[in-house]
């Protein structure tokens, strides 16, 4: 069981017309500031706001429609809460939606304006998984896994094949990449087609500096959690441990983690804010964070970021606003 | 001396690879809310955060090289400036910008760090016009028009080529258009373009309610100017009058004006915040308020409305995020 690039193409095939294309952004102001050249995939400019929506809806798309009809749930800190419940209302079907009560109320009122039920669970002393089986015993629903299901990494592949894509038409061979990792479904199907499109490319993870579960798991070669008293505002990515289907994809293709600090991702926002003219989550901006910390060197190469979403509170990104200037990296 | 079609065709060829090409953007709580389909076009994801980066480019593209190797000047209030500015640090050519005291200081430094020369002016005193032929005669500059000059046109009527290719892609026949208009170089590219692919379209002037000068002089036939004493914080639009070949383009391709007030302005810049993730300034949004407002009526239609810039200073954007929703256009 694992995910192929034709299993990203076919989910390609399913998203075309209903998934947003974002293209690749550029700043010439921050290619100077870098030394290097800087592309951003913005899927804060996906419908709901993040890539969520692409897997989500592959994942509905491939579903029995019979099946599908008698409703799907989902358990989520947010964005993939609004991609389930997205892609459930543009096929007419009931979804249920489990999430930590200290979401973000942006992301709990959206879920539910998408028509969704959304039922509340405590992050830090509940099992969201039990809670989760016994809505489905009882309500006949289907789940759809935030990450660690094949059509799930299939359709988030997608964003991938767009990079590769969109580097071809501009005639431009990345040197690394960098992408946010929290269960890893993610930065497992990106890394999948960029891999196949660019067999040098190197694809870094990109997390909060104490949620390193993907750089430590990846260094020492098997899963490894991190501390549960670990707390970050970069909710989006706060998963204790990589999936199982998505590490044994990692492992092939992920090189060396990078972790940021929640103030490097506030600065980040900002920037991309005043730079590149797009909304940016604390848990979206990790791996633009990472370069422009200077934790990630880009000197003289081509790097691709994948901005993941842009679901944030307006008081956090007034927050963001207020940093004032981070020293640029030398 | 006007601008076919086939102008803005031959701009998009040169500005292929070169501009970005944002995606149509649509939000399914919008639409919900607005009664019918909203397409989106961001400009403010384009080189230098505004579409003006089409046609500064386009026309530094069709110059004679020795002549744009002495260096261009421009006018602007901060948006044509840094288009301008990034065209001719691309060309390798010299910029000299002339902007009013009281634009953005984004703006101010943005130009400047594209390595342009920026001369300061008073926007209610002095004659920016004058104070540009005296340094075009002392340095041998050549002139890049904000909007009456048919090179920029064309270039930006690249962005009304694209939505009408981004809606047969998608299969979309829109009913109106709202596009924001200052001297009117990107209405009337666009309007243009959109008038070609789709000859029913209705396509709206949006601008400040003080600044209604397109409104008032497409119901009289001939250019009104402003009330000299009108203010509003939509900078990048604060034009007095529509241009001259502008004008000549939009009477014939023109519907009625929308004026919207600053606050409507700032409440759009919010939700474009909330739910499409995109920065936008003032004067670029001003298109999406006049839906957003209620001022113009979507419902069981389907429109696309320019977002044109969102070149907007931290402190101007914590202003709209502070915003209490509106209620909403019943």
């Amino acid at each position: 069981m694992t995910v192929s690039v034709d299993d990203i193409r076919a989910a390609a095939a399913r998203l075309r017309g209903r998934a947003i294309r974002p293209p690749l952004l550029e700043s010439a102001r921050l290619n100077d500031r870098l030394g290097g050249r800087l592309l951003v995939k913005p899927e804060c400019l996906q419908r709901t706001g993040s890539f969520k929506f692409r897997g989500a809806y592959n994942t509905l798309s491939a579903m029995d429609p019979a099946v599908r009809a008698r409703g799907v749930i989902a358990y989520s800190s947010g964005n993939h809460a609004q991609g389930v419940a997205l892609s459930a209302k543009l096929f007419g079907a009931p979804a249920t939606i489990i999430m930590p009560h200290d979401a973000p109320e942006l992301k709990k009122r959206n879920t539910a304006e998408y028509g969704a039920e959304v039922v509340l669970y405590d992050r830090y002393s509940e099992n969201r998984e039990a809670l989760g089986e016994r809505l489905m015993a009882d309500r006949g629903l289907t789940l759809v896994k935030p990450y660690d299901q094949e059509s799930v990494i299939a359709g988030q592949g997608t964003v991938g094949l767009e990079i590769a894509e969109q580097c071809a038409e501009a005639g431009v061979t990345p040197d690394f990449a960098l992408c946010p990792a929290g269960g890893g479904g993610l930065i497992g199907g990106v890394s999948l087609a960029l891999k196949d499109a660019f067999p040098q490319i190197a694809v870094h993870p990109a997390e909060p500096a104490d949620f390193d579960d993907w750089g430590r798991s990846l260094a020492g070669g098997v899963r490894v959690a991190v501390d549960p008293s670990a707390r970050s505002i970069c909710d989006a990515i706060l998963t204790p441990t990589p999936g199982e289907i998505t590490f044994e994809i990692g492992r092939r293709t992920l090189s060396a983690g990078v972790g940021v600090s929640d103030e490097e991702a506030l600065a980040a926002m900002r920037d991309a804010f005043l730079e590149l003219k797009i909304v940016a989550e604390p848990g979206g901006v990790v791996a633009l964070a990472a370069l422009l910390s200077g934790r990630v060197e880009l000197s003289g190469r081509t790097a691709v970021v994948v901005v993941s979403g842009g679901n944030v509170d307006p008081a956090l990104f007034r927050r963001a606003l207020d940093m004032t200037e981070m020293p640029s990296a030398a």
